[in-house]
């Protein structure tokens, strides 16, 4: 009997950070597609749009006024998903019945004041910019006392949820940590408990060893498509030196951030020749007032397109009930990228 | 200050099953969407489409030929995500880079030889043929040695990733049990352990009594919106009796189970007045030759519809990186569907 090949046979893999497993099957993207095809949308956007609730000046919802800003601009959500002034309580009806009520503050960042940019499309000074804010917002969320999670995180493209064109994230701040930074939390802790190391610096010096699946570098952050990812071109953005989460985040790595940021975007939009949707999101230590010294900041990119502008992964029916499961393999996927990485 | 109320207040929803939290806001449902809306599946379909590959008499990819067929078919898939004769092995690279082969089998199941139908479309008597068939495939796979847990699900409506319109689900058996069962086995086992009965029998118990959350029920099976529904219209459909898999369902029961799924999908198809599009699927115990006394036989609804036949909601962003998060109460989404049952 053959041997077992990664790139051949069916597999799972072993996700550290998450402590889960994804099925990896390398033969099936060759399976027949008479399903849904997404609609491409349409990519002229006017710099300025009068009725987006992003644009500057423009009036929201909430019959607030946007200020003419040149740069960045944030505001609470008009309908955040989580409110700071609710009353703290717990329905509970046997052992199998409970809630808890949830604390905190939904915001909204504007990348940029044109309408029709992207992150790829903006410049690096600008997406500097971007960063400096998510900087700051971390600070000044992290240090009300009633938030112990801050995350970050942008959902890009229709196909993604985003329900308005205009470049912008999201920081949800609340008082418990969410499931995946907890599990996130737990498998870092327990790893640095072993090894005095942390989880991902010692992950990173294996990739960049055997440089399979690294993307992009720079002197502070890797790029690189996990081994465990589950999208189909998922990446991980991983910083050089460990430390804890954004705050803490230098001068310098904040630019080789925005570069490697620039880099990664640039080359998704490449993949298909269209304006890459994804999520992604910064995964980072709680802000509950402990140490977390096994915490390694990082940030997740999970885009949905698997192979064409118009055909995308569906997580569903085994994916659902069982667990993830892709069809090309993590290097396969690297490997592409790699290929329309612009020399930086 | 108010008092907590679950109807009004954002608050964390505990899974017993899981052992995993979901976010509600109930007050977001009011939020502007200028998002991305699915088109709407033309619903008029042939009952015999000669290019479709599940049509009775039609040929398949891979060459093969269906029978003429009259109730139910099943086959092994052409393009299966996982492989039955592959090489046993393993790829390690230090600490953090594990992969394992894994072993399995993946089927089609059609539902019917008319290709223009749905479940909710098929009379008792045909989804109790499905129902066989399911019991008959988890026996079959069950007894191969080396498949330790047979996953039975359907993904309906394109919207959900579904390759064909022709009604059909799938079975995936494979040698390790994945994600979710898994953790379901955990929570399970745990709650017997503690208490000599089954989660399920005593939430089930619960639930009857507060009759909140309950949408359609029969001597055997109930089917609710568990307190801790991800999905807008999410459902669980639990056995009456306490029993590990559909391997030990009576013929009583295999009646009953018909009865409900389709009282189910009818309700589920008057809510916005189209095909309701979900993934569902069977939980049951692995088939690992152990006892699994806390297993409790029950199946999931995920549908993604959340205001209307071509606006859903997106598990994006927050959710991925996060958590699970739903904007309409389960109370909310169980008063719609009881209103939508009709008389059985
Ligand atoms: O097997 P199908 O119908 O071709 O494919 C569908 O269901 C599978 C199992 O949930 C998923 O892995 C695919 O992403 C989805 O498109
Ligand atoms: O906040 P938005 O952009 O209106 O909404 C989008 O992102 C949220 C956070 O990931 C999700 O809960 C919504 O389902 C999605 O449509």
């Amino acid at each position: 009997m053959a041997t077992f090949d990664l790139a051949e046979h069916p597999h799972r893999r072993f996700n550290p950070l998450t402590g889960e497993w994804v099925l990896v099957s390398p033969h099936r993207s060759k399976r027949p597609w008479q399903g849904q095809q997404e609609e491409q949308p349409h990519d002229s956007r006017p710099a300025y749009d009068p009725t987006c609730y992003l644009c500057p000046g423009n009036t929201r919802a909430s019959g607030e006024q946007n200020p003419a800003y040149a740069t960045t601009f944030v505001f609470n959500n008009d309908f955040g998903a989580l409110q700071d002034g609710i009353p703290e309580g717990a329905y509970v009806a046997g052992d199998l019945i409970r809630a808890e009520s949830e604390r905190g503050i939904c915001r909204v960042i504007c990348f940029s004041p044109r309408h029709d940019l992207t992150l790829a499309e903006m410049s690096t000074a600008d997406i500097r910019k971007v960063v400096d804010l998510w900087q700051k917002e971390y600070a000044e969320l992290s240090s009300l006392d009633y938030i112990n999670y801050v995350q970050i995180f942008e959902n890009k493209g229709s196909i993604m949820g985003c329900s308005n064109p205009h470049p912008h994230g999201q920081v949800w701040a609340q008082s418990t940590v969410p499931v995946e930074p907890a599990k996130e939390t737990t498998q870092q802790a327990q790893y640095f408990a072993h090894h005095s190391r942390s989880l991902l610096a010692d992950y990173l010096q294996l990739e960049l060893k055997l440089q399979e699946r690294v993307v992009v570098e720079n002197e502070h952050f890797v790029v690189l498509v996990p081994f465990w990812a589950v999208w189909p071109f998922e990446t991980i953005v991983i910083s050089k030196r460990h430390f804890q989460h954004i705050g803490q985040m230098t001068d310098a790595e904040k630019d080789g951030f925005s570069k490697v940021l620039q880099a990664l975007t640039v080359t998704y939009d490449r993949v298909f020749g269209v304006s890459f949707p994804y999520s992604c999101g910064i995964h980072q230590s709680p802000t509950d007032g402990q140490e977390h010294p096994g915490w390694h900041f990082h940030m997740h990119f999970y885009p949905p397109l698997l192979r064409s502008a118009t055909v995308k992964k569906f997580m569903v029916g085994y994916e659902m009930m069982g667990n993830p499961q892709r069809d090309i393999t993590p290097e396969a996927a690297a490997r592409v990228l790699r290929g329309l990485v612009e020399a930086t």
